[in-house]
């Protein structure tokens, strides 16, 4: 094979498509890399296993999934300039593997794999029978089970490896830790199915037959012939981590599943993703495709674009674009605090050192309070951090209040022409007070299509944003689950008694866009925004799913807003709206 | 208050005993040590609390405990000649807090105070009554619990600092792993009760009654009236880890609780305990101390000494003085192959590099290979490392054979005067290659009271003694429960067919002992012993406890050994034995 210069196919150090572990090859050929042997990295089509016995390991904490020990298939850490190009290759990993860490890279560059796992970190049955009492389930091979002292507990189906002692089980389990029932037909959320949380210690159940239990478990959401889904207790697998990267493209990547968030973005900057596609594998036998959001951007900058994407069926948002609050939870001195992450998913994730320019936010009212420059700081652990700001503190704030980044958060968004469609929760979550563009894009999310978050009192996510067009997209009955009261919506966290005056939210324009709504809630349910409005827009009432009330929401449900001007849309009918 | 020199007094930086967080003044303590402040921290009478919040943290592997991103109270890293005085000070922790970690540090002293914690890690029930099928068992208040979608459940009995959320349930949890029976009247392990492993994923329970639960769970090895003890799922929170450091005096603690082991030393040096205490706090309320071994001692060097001390109910042996294994997984070439750490509770804790001398030990049969000088090392991850060699391997080492410290697991080992009983398991699992005196000692372990153990197939624990003195000891009816074959035992793990040429253990002298026994066991089970005298030892009949078959066992039972000369033990009556 004659070698074109400066790339670096694995097949050469020994990856084969035959179920081997190429986690070995993989090392290899970044060692290269790191000697300057070549900037690109190659595979083929065909299917190659990774597995965790002999992957790069690092304590990663990962914004908004779950910090720990983990083991990286591809640990892409300080690389400038790589490219790795999959061939149309399938990457499958085996248990607890990190498929892709980007960590203090630049113009990385990943494209043409699909990526799915061997076991997949949820578990699916299918309700055979309910009462108010248990739920009868059954379960196909995928998703290995035992009742073991009357718990269901998921396992990989396989013995294990090290004997079992006093002190370990030596087995791979996979605990849970909420349920959502799925519609196998539609392949989405069922209509107005409801979490059931706190199951992480594990539920009572007895088997009732070949594959089957009865869970003993109470008032669950779902209906005979839905799919419950039994979610991974902790975001431990997401399938691309970047953090502190800046410049990566992901193009023609496929995630069927990983056991957290598809991508998740942190302190970094300029990602561009083109035909990312978050789905299930085909044959049918899941419902489910990544465990979490498929995309997440946290305290980033620069420029963020998603363009020809496909999000459908991860069991939680497409995306997310946020900063974070960390709260003042101790003032020593006017220019000595200390702060905590509160969030137990941002606990780590340090976004505050010797010269930042802290934004000061007033806790209940998400309004600016001033800004500061840290002179030095201490950081007591991971939730922790005393800082030392140049300067003193403005007597407005107290504990209780928060402090973000100033220079974070700030990306320029483009969000054009992708699909977003079946997956539990909401659909885009922007927060980013950079220039932010929603255009083209089909939306069929249970909840909230667009949602403008933030809070410092729970998520303690950052966002406001500041310039915001949605245009051209086609919002296709959305909000048939629990999770929003309007199709735009704004759910900040700012306290009812601040919300008149808070004006968390600017220059939103809404624009040129198609509502196809069967009229459960508002196409706006907003407040306290300032400059908002709705024009060119087109209402097609359609009667894919039923009231639950019978009742028809208003259209609009605008409170404690300025400078607001909506234009009520023009109404279609079915047939106008799918010929135009 | 006048300040000695060189003297830091905790309540001069804040500390009080009025249930506050004493870390920050701890921190504080320290941080004027690093200034040369001074060289000695101390306290006063009164109890002082301390919690994780503040604490610091550090990723820790700690050897035959559970790794893991840990809160300490006291971080005694590179310290020198730093001593610390309760003052006779009850210490209290809350949580997951590790109180102490000495690391990487010499001529420490810690001395006069107790360790407890506000919520044991374990948790005690009454049996009520018992069923094949089932246990039903009566909580105090010390340790509360819920059931939770029918499982049972042990919390802090306090609520979630931070609020639910689809990630977390912000709680303090005490999961559990395994049951076992213990005795209240006489303080010890029920008689020949059985563990039960393998519920770490919960039990399925249901409330009978205030504070009364029945757990469903068939063939429970209990008696009414015998309390149920939930140990710890994992050993997260020992209570002095020692690791990379030398001359480390413990003196006049009493350990009350931790979760984990008591003190454990890896990698270290010269470890000197008097009058250590671990027992668990009067009032009757808890029949636990720690929850896993009282002492620990991995690759330890120099010199270890344990005077004067009590080890009495904790869940596992008093002490266990042994090295460490790593088990040759591949060899790429004569000079060049992987090791691994198979036991989960050794991955991490390193102990190959550039200058290690490896000795190179066959697995089945535990025989010396010959001797490696380590030219490098690339360390893959936590359980493997590729290693590199100065010379070749000899042909007979294999894959499955392994490698230890040969430098390491070298102390010389004095322990005199001390009382153990009541523990789970054993006494003293000797496995220092340096001179082992044990002398002056009082024994009532359930299992063996010195147990020769040490293999590379399940544990391994590298042991095999070169020179032990048991002198003056009384064996005070052990072998109550279920933990061993004889008084003074083998329990090497080398394979049946090389019993008969490996000599493992080697130069044991038993002299002078008294052996109160009630038959069900022999004095000795021993096999592959090279030089063994047993001389001038008394023993008297005791029926302090029933004969499980009513056979009363053989004296000896001594195979496969070279240069064995066993004396009868002359016998005496109960009166003589007391009298003298
Ligand atoms: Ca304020």
């Amino acid at each position: 094979v004659a070698r074109e210069a400066g790339v670096i196919d694995v097949r050469e150090l020994g990856a084969k498509p035959d179920g081997s572990d190429t986690t070995p090859s993989v090392r290899a050929a970044l060692e290269a890399v790191r000697k300057g042997e070549g900037s690109k990295i190659t595979f083929g089509p065909g299917r190659y296993d990774f597995y965790p016995d002999r992957a790069f390991e690092e304590y990663l904490f990962v914004s908004n999934n779950d910090e720990g020990l983990k083991r990286i298939a591809f640990p892409l850490k300080e690389m400038d300039g790589l490219e790795i190009d999959g061939g149309g290759a399938t990457f499958v990993f085996h248990g607890y593997t990190v498929p892709f860490l980007i960590s203090g890279s630049s113009q990385v560059k990943l494209r043409n794999f699909s990526v799915d796992f061997s076991r997949p970190f949820h578990s699916e049955g299918k309700v055979l029978a309910i009462t108010p009492q248990h739920v009868d389930l059954e379960f196909t091979e995928h998703y290995p089970f035992e009742i073991r002292n009357g718990v269901l507990v998921f396992t990989n189906g396989k013995k294990a490896k090290t004997k079992a002692t006093t002190v370990t089980s030596g087995e791979v389990v996979y605990p849970y830790g909420s349920l959502l029932a799925f519609d196998p037909i539609k392949q989405e959320t069922a209509f107005m199915a409801k979490d059931r949380y706190q199951v992480g210690a594990g539920i009572a159940a007895h088997p009732i037959g070949p594959n089957r239990i009865r869970l003993r478990i109470p008032n669950i959401s779902a209906r005979v012939g839905e799919i419950l889904v039994f979610s991974p207790k902790n975001r431990d697998v997401p399938g691309v981590i970047v953090t502190d990267s800046s410049g990566v493209r992901l193009t023609d990547i496929t995630l069927h599943h990983c056991g957290g968030m598809g991508v998740i973005a942190q302190r970094s900057a300029d990602l561009f993703y083109t035909r990312l596609k978050v789905t299930p594998p085909s044959g049918g036998h899941r419902i489910i495709s990544t465990t979490a959001d498929a995309t997440h951007f946290v305290n980033c900058r620069g420029r963020i674009e998603m363009v020809d994407c496909l999000f459908e069926q991860q069991k939680d948002d497409p995306t997310n674009v946020h900063g974070l609050y960390a709260k003042i939870t101790h003032i020593f001195a006017p220019n000595r605090f200390e702060v905590s992450m509160i969030h137990p998913q941002q606990a780590g994730v340090d976004f505050i050192g010797a010269g930042t320019r802290l934004e000061l936010n007033d806790g209940p009212s998400l309004t600016e309070e001033g800004f500061a420059n840290v002179k030095s700081v201490e950081r007591l652990n991971k939730h922790r951090t005393i800082v030392e700001i140049e300067g003193t503190l403005p007597e407005s704030v107290t504990v209780g209040d928060s402090v973000a980044d100033a220079d974070a958060n700030t990306a320029e968004v483009l969000i054009r022409n992708c699909v977003m469609r079946g997956n539990r929760a909401r659909g885009l979550l922007l927060g980013s007070r950079g220039k932010i563009v929603i255009e083209g894009n089909t939306f069929h999310t249970p909840g909230a299509a667009i949602l403008f978050e933030g809070d410092s009192r729970f998520w303690f996510e950052q966002a406001g944003v500041r310039d915001v067009v949605i245009r051209g997209n086609t919002f296709d009955n959305c909000n048939y689950g629990v999770w929003g009261t309007g199709t735009i919506q704004v759910g900040s966290g700012i306290a009812e008694e601040f919300r008149s005056t808070s004006r968390y939210n600017r220059n939103i324009r809404i624009e040129n866009n198609l509502f196809r709504s069967f009229g459960r809630v508002p196409l706006l349910s907003l407040y306290s925004v300032d400059g908002l409005t709705f024009t060119g827009n087109r209402l097609e009432k359609t009667t894919d799913y039923p009231l639950p009330d019978g009742q028809e929401s208003k259209l609009f449900d605008v409170t404690d807003s300025d400078d607001v001007k909506i234009e009520e849309p023009s109404t279609v009918s079915e047939e106008a709206a799918v010929g135009g």
